[in-house]
């Protein structure tokens, strides 16, 4: 939320729910560029800042406008009232990072039956010691799939950046198309794999409780895009493939003559996992009859120097011949609940590309994605001839 | 408090508090201009806001200055940590102007009596619906006090703008000198006519609570002024006058030709009192053998139209002849325990007045205080002649 312009455009749109009937409550983040001002106020006090008191001083962002947006409400003639994360929202875990447990709600049930709309703070509760707990950056959708399971919502609407959830990054391919439904897993992996529109906990969070999400503009009045369990009406018979996927950011790494023998891979990869890397697209083909094998696996393009090191220190214990690394790799993925079902659209991924002269480096797939690992300034081509080949451009939908 | 550099270096002061072996607690206030933009916030959001949302908004500046405190402290390697006013202050009253009613002090003793530094945001408690509450603009005062009782401190120590009580304004008299110590009586009406040190809430809350207060400068370190029940020691023996009040913000009003019947002068000042108007000084002499009097009284300068229209309206009602006021006036007082055992006072007083033609428009007297009201050009003169002839200049003291 910017300022107060903002803020009163939130209420009309507030307005608008409620005058439809429903009962609202509404969660809100704090004022743009509230948040780092108070993180940068605790990195200038304490630069090792103890965790419970710095929930204490960036909580009141979210605070001051849950005041703000309730008494904004109040002045167009709504019932409205803010409550606190600390009256209502029980969370647990470690502080500046702390999970949703529950939702006190007697006095809010009684507030929303009686016609007030509810007002809270996000990224916050109360946690077991009585003290005001965050729920980590950018937690505040979290914290209204939380609230909003909470109280048995129908459904929970974020309001974002982005007016709803695409086909793939407009910026790479100008005819993609805003999804009206996609379902949780396939949000999971549109998320995971780059198309940054709401955290991924939020989503998982939202799956687990069996929450409807709606993702809509914080700046347009257009429609959004439903996020929701299974696809409904029309939607079933939309296309298998939902969107195409690109992660710029990965690195890849080969580790050449790891001897065949069990225990190996594991003794490489363990090791990353335990310092915190994550490890992507592991492939292990052993060269028949050698003894010996090639183990490749992609990591974020952040961590190589670190994931190199870490591996350089095994090669006592491991053995193996040498190592090869390249950062200018990218991952493209289809995603779609029709993958399941049918194989096919793996084997049509893999024409197109190769039509186009594009070398896999690696692929890996799940139950509704299939990613390829393929030469970083190939990316955007594989993006547009994907997302033309699954039907997935504007005018073709039209 | 400014920014971070002000915290940390009120930190240094609480750590030489808690070095001399004290139990420490510190009650604090919003960072500079961190109030006045909250407010404004709330001015812009609604004009007519709701008392318990303007509560939610505005306290949460001393909420982010109490979380940064105790960080700063933790980072200095002392044991603190902050407390919010939900957590421990019991307010009652009216949303935006609350009282302290309790302090809920367990988990506050236990971790006193542990060797933590305990950090209070002021301004605010918890309202008997379960809500945040603020006792009101410049409140902090009021709560240090209020907790400070609340947990039988053995002194409040308020750090403002000022380095103390001061005889005089040392802007119309350089001599004026610093007290070490003045009563709780002494300082209300030296407070109530113009040494704008503290709130007048707060001194009269510690007056009753029996809690010595010292002030002290927020910027320098330097003694302060403790303001106590009863002085001591030396102090016993100081001038009986404490000090020379200015008051500059009066205007005076006369009503001549008011019947000489009971019941006149409430008839006048009744209405005024009801509408929110402090009326100060009030002379009504008759004049014998005509049923006719007149009735003069001061009002603030700033409600002097307010009053005058309001006196207006009563013209009928009242049956009095016509209305003169004058805005060029100002009230000079004398105040001191000593004033209480020694009428001589009043009459050195209206003696060193009258050698220098200051004129008296009216007199107004309490058992510790006696004020005249003069020409506005002539406040200066009178100050610094009641200042000298009371023994209260500097070199006289040294």
């Amino acid at each position: 939320m910017a300022g107060i312009e903002r803020i009163r455009s939130v209420a009309a749109r507030v307005r608008r729910e409620f005058g439809g009937g429903n009962e609202v409550l509404v969660v809100v983040s704090a004022m743009a560029g509230e948040t780092d001002r108070l993180v940068q106020y605790c990195r200038e006090a304490a630069p090792l800042h103890d965790p419970t008191e710095y929930d204490v001083v960036v909580a009141s962002g979210e605070q001051v406008t849950a005041g703000l947006l309730a008494m904004t409400l109040q002045s167009m003639g709504l019932k409205a009232r803010s409550f606190m994360g600390w009256q209502l929202v029980r969370a647990s875990g470690i502080h500046g990072n702390a999970r949703v447990e529950a939702i006190e709600n007697a006095t809010l049930d009684e507030a929303l039956s009686g016609g007030t709309i509810a007002v809270i703070p996000g990224f916050q509760g109360v946690s077991e010691d009585g003290r005001v707990a965050t729920l980590g950056r950018g937690g505040s959708d979290t914290s209204a799939v939380a609230i909003a399971a909470g109280v048995k919502a129908d459904r929970c609407d974020i309001y974002t950046d982005v007016d709803g959830v695409y086909t793939t990054d407009p910026r790479i391919v100008p005819k993609a198309r805003k999804l009206n439904q996609v379902t949780f897993e396939e949000m999971l992996e549109l998320a995971g794999v780059g198309a940054k529109v709401l955290q991924v906990r939020s989503v998982g969070l939202a799956m687990r409780a069996k929450m409807p999400l709606r993702v809509l503009s914080a700046f347009e009045d257009v429609p959004g895009t439903d996020i929701v369990a299974e696809l409904s009406g029309a939607e079933m018979e939309r296309n298998q493939i939902a969107g195409i996927a690109a992660d710029r950011g990965e690195a890849r790494i080969t580790v050449i003559g790891v001897p065949d023998q069990p225990g190996t891979v594991a003794a490489i990869i363990g090791p990353l996992a335990k310092s915190g890397i994550p490890v992507d697209m592991i492939v292990h083909a052993a060269t028949p009859d050698t003894g010996s094998s090639d183990l490749t696996f992609t990591v974020p393009r952040a961590v190589l120097a670190q994931a190199l090191a870490a591996i350089e220190a095994l090669k006592d214990a491991v053995a193996y011949d040498r190592l090869v690394s390249d950062d200018k790799v990218a991952k493209v993925s289809i995603v779609g609940v029709g993958i399941r079902s049918n194989p096919e659209l793996a084997a049509t991924m893999f024409d197109v590309l190769a039509e186009r002269q594009i070398n896999l480096l690696a692929v890996s797939s799940s139950e509704i994605k299939v990613s390829a690992l393929i030469a970083e300034d190939q990316l955007d081509l594989a993006v547009r001839v994907l997302h033309s080949a699954f039907g997935l451009d504007q005018e073709q939908a039209a």
